[in-house]
């Protein structure tokens, strides 16, 4: 009974579900559904999940969407250590409360990338207004990470001396940040932060820089095209990169 | 070891704790945090959460916040029934779905009651521009409960027969829908949302009513307030309210 996983590439959320499994040798089938073509909203789709929301992923005859409910059930299969959603109920409500925290915070990170750089990547239209709105629970959000979640003696969320899925779930929201060109000054203030990526990444590489791979391609391709605006290479290959969305 | 909840009279999440608290006979004591003069901002409250959010909760040295998290830890406790937060891993992940997905969606309805008529009760300014958002959030939240997470055989949530801690959380965040007049316009389409939050009330009756009795008060005396300006009693029992806040 093969795992499917319902996935964008360039969804956070889907990275996480994907770098887990990976990381923990869950075989699965990967079914991109393309937001810039609102595949999502089909039919075909709403059978998977009728909120038409990435990723999702089906079992068998069990469907479930929701990254955080996902990455909790994926954690309770064979070979995955206990760190990651450990069975300590004090431990485990602990990462529960950060995934809960990042619903109402942090997950501002993606409203913004797309509200102010990302969205015409998808077919939609910029809002710089509200992106101003995202920008300011990000850096509240940052902030929060750094001084809060962070406050501990171990190099992971909550002072935990190995990751969870709480810092799988974070860290990728915030990699996002690599499609908007303040993302040196946003992250910059928070060295503990940039510290903990970088952990988090160690932790679960060689998945980690190869789900970011086509955020990296697209940032450095857009960099260029911006600077050189008649360089066809760089639009042959952004046109490329743009037809996988 | 009793266990201290840090909660507000008119607060959903907190609501959602003590009614679970109550149902299970797990003793507590309750510290009333008023949101009207700011106290969950004070260095005092901060200790006990910087998010400078209700409820908290602490329990000997251990000290948690944000609702989901808190029922998720109390569920464990003994002589919780199973179905609040069910052992089996697919349930208990189809709980947590519906658990992540009130965050984005239905957790709008407290927003709505905010904006568009609560705020001034807690010394904070409408924002009608933000409630319309805020209600069409709300509305469709509404209409996926009513299609998707009702659509079972049983009365509850994912069409369980018994209720689950995701039903708690759910029916206590609609329930302050009674604080707007236009609560009936926004709730009658939705017949079966309406049943379910009746069967999740008589599950957790007597404390279902008593949490919402301060709600009931209050809309009674709004009403009172708004007809009859010069009623001098309703003015004075609205003035002992108020000070609760």
């Amino acid at each position: 009974m093969k795992l499917q996983i319902y996935k964008h590439c360039l969804s956070q959320p889907s990275h996480a579900v994907i770098i887990f499994c990976k990381l923990h040798q869950i075989e699965f089938e990967e079914i991109e559904i393309s937001l810039a073509n609102g595949q999502q909203y089909t039919p075909e789709y709403k059978v998977i999940n009728p909120m038409g929301k990435l990723p999702a992923i089906v079992h068998g005859t069990y469907k479930l969407s929701e990254s955080h409910a996902i990455l909790i059930y994926l954690a309770s299969f064979p070979g995955v250590a206990d760190h990651w959603y450990p069975s300590d109920i004090q431990k485990r409500a602990k990462i529960q409360s950060v995934l809960d925290w990042h619903h109402s915070n942090l997950r501002q990170t993606a409203a913004y990338v797309m509200n102010s750089s990302a969205a015409p990547l998808l077919r939609r239209k910029l809002n710089l207004e509200a992106a101003v709105i995202n920008r300011k629970v990000l850096l509240k959000s940052l902030k929060m990470i750094e001084n809060f979640w962070l406050n501990g003696d171990g190099k992971f969320l909550l002072g935990n001396s190995q990751p969870s899925i709480a810092d799988l779930s974070l860290a990728c929201e915030i990699m996002l940040l690599e499609l908007v060109p303040d993302r040196d000054q946003i992250l910059s203030p928070y060295k503990k932060v940039l510290q903990w990526i970088e952990d988090t990444r160690n932790a679960t590489n060689p998945f980690f820089d190869e789900l970011h791979s086509l955020m990296f391609e697209l940032k450095a391709v857009l960099t260029v095209e911006s600077s050189v605006a008649e360089h066809s290479e760089a639009r042959r290959k952004l046109r490329t990169l743009l037809s996988k969305l």
